[in-house]
């Protein structure tokens, strides 16, 4: 196989990674919205959707695995095509935790609203907005942005902790609180999870930009 | 570089990969014991022992790197490199949600002991089986090993989902539980977690030993 064909390969990979990014915002969204209108049919779509999302990971991982059999590839392809595979795991994991939010949502709306100290919506727009500087981070191989995703990541963590307060002390003053305060408690957890897989593809991106490990705080170069 | 170097290599990458296993297993136990001692050195133990398991993850994803740029692998050497890089990460996420329980775990010894109908020894004990059963698995390279932990996760999803009802009706009852009940819910959460990764590894270990994907209910046999 002569290099442009694996150049080639190589470009379908990212494209196919990026579409993958596109659908797991997508169920993000729905899920934010879901939550903001109280409205069923965003979680069946983001239930639904599911499928898709797995479907798109396989499709990933057996290209990087027919790219890696084809030709030897040289250290920095070796590079991208890893981070592709971890960076696609990780996706597929923001999949998983929109499915969460979901079903948090559906147990939400089955019962009474409750008014509740804590902002959602302002906390998955962060949040949302991590993958999608992840993904433009991995598009234009730029290290900048993945540095400012990690930054980010301080702040949702904050919002996480402060709905743990808060909610608590709702579900101590008033036990018929508990339900609603419980899944609203669980939807900034899955929330705060999107936000580590965020960090985690920023850190990929880093990895395969720089040739550095930027994971677990090492700036361990290796040029 | 010979074969029977790059064969030493794959030894070395597999033996570190258990090692790592090791200490993920170690992290769920000591995170065991501090719920059932509520004794806050185990805590301690947990997180201080983070940074080992990082370290191991990252070396690791090094040797995966170096084989993988030594030598036109094969198919079949490709496919065990692959997993080992996914297993991996998973064995790190299994610590991350150790550090969490054992967080829960800090929060919930700080306040007076509370009788909660909730048994997460057994469920940790099931967890801890699963991690170990997907490690045997991957020692052996059987698939019928693997399969058996699939099986489990169905069981330790049933323990979470009960863990969840019980719990939201003694915070509803008394909102003077509610702290206690929530901590305890969140430990079910992070070993429901730690369940999911055991599968991810059980059903790598498949895709290596098999050819085949079964990930997401996909049966597609590729060789």
């Amino acid at each position: 196989m002569t290099r442009s064909r694996f150049q080639q390969g190589l470009d379908e990979l990212r494209d196919k990674l990026l579409r993958m990014g596109g659908l797991a915002e997508q169920a993000i969204d729905r899920a934010t919205e879901a939550y903001r209108t109280r409205d069923a049919k965003y979680c069946q779509m983001v239930l639904t959707g599911e499928n898709e999302i797995n479907q798109a990971e396989r499709e990933i991982d057996e290209l990087a695995l027919d790219l890696l059999a084809m030709q030897q590839p040289m250290a920095v392809d070796l590079r991208f095509i890893m981070a592709v595979v971890k960076i696609n795991a990780d996706l597929e994991r923001v999949g998983d935790q929109a499915v969460n939010i979901a079903q948090r949502v559906l147990d939400l709306i089955s019962e009474p609203e409750m008014d509740l100290p804590v902002d959602i919506p302002r906390m998955a727009e962060s949040v949302s907005t991590m993958v999608q500087r992840a993904l433009e981070s991995f598009l234009d191989g730029k290290a900048e942005i993945a540095e400012a995703v990690l930054q980010m990541d301080n702040i949702v963590d904050r919002m996480k902790d402060e709905a743990f307060v808060v909610l608590v002390q709702r579900m101590t003053s008033n036990g018929q609180t508990a339900r609603a305060a419980l899944n609203v408690l669980l939807i900034s957890r899955a929330l705060e999870r999107i936000a580590d897989h965020a960090t985690n593809i920023a850190e990929d991106v880093i990895f395969w930009v720089r040739g550095a490990d930027v994971r677990h705080g090492g700036a361990h170069y290796r040029s």
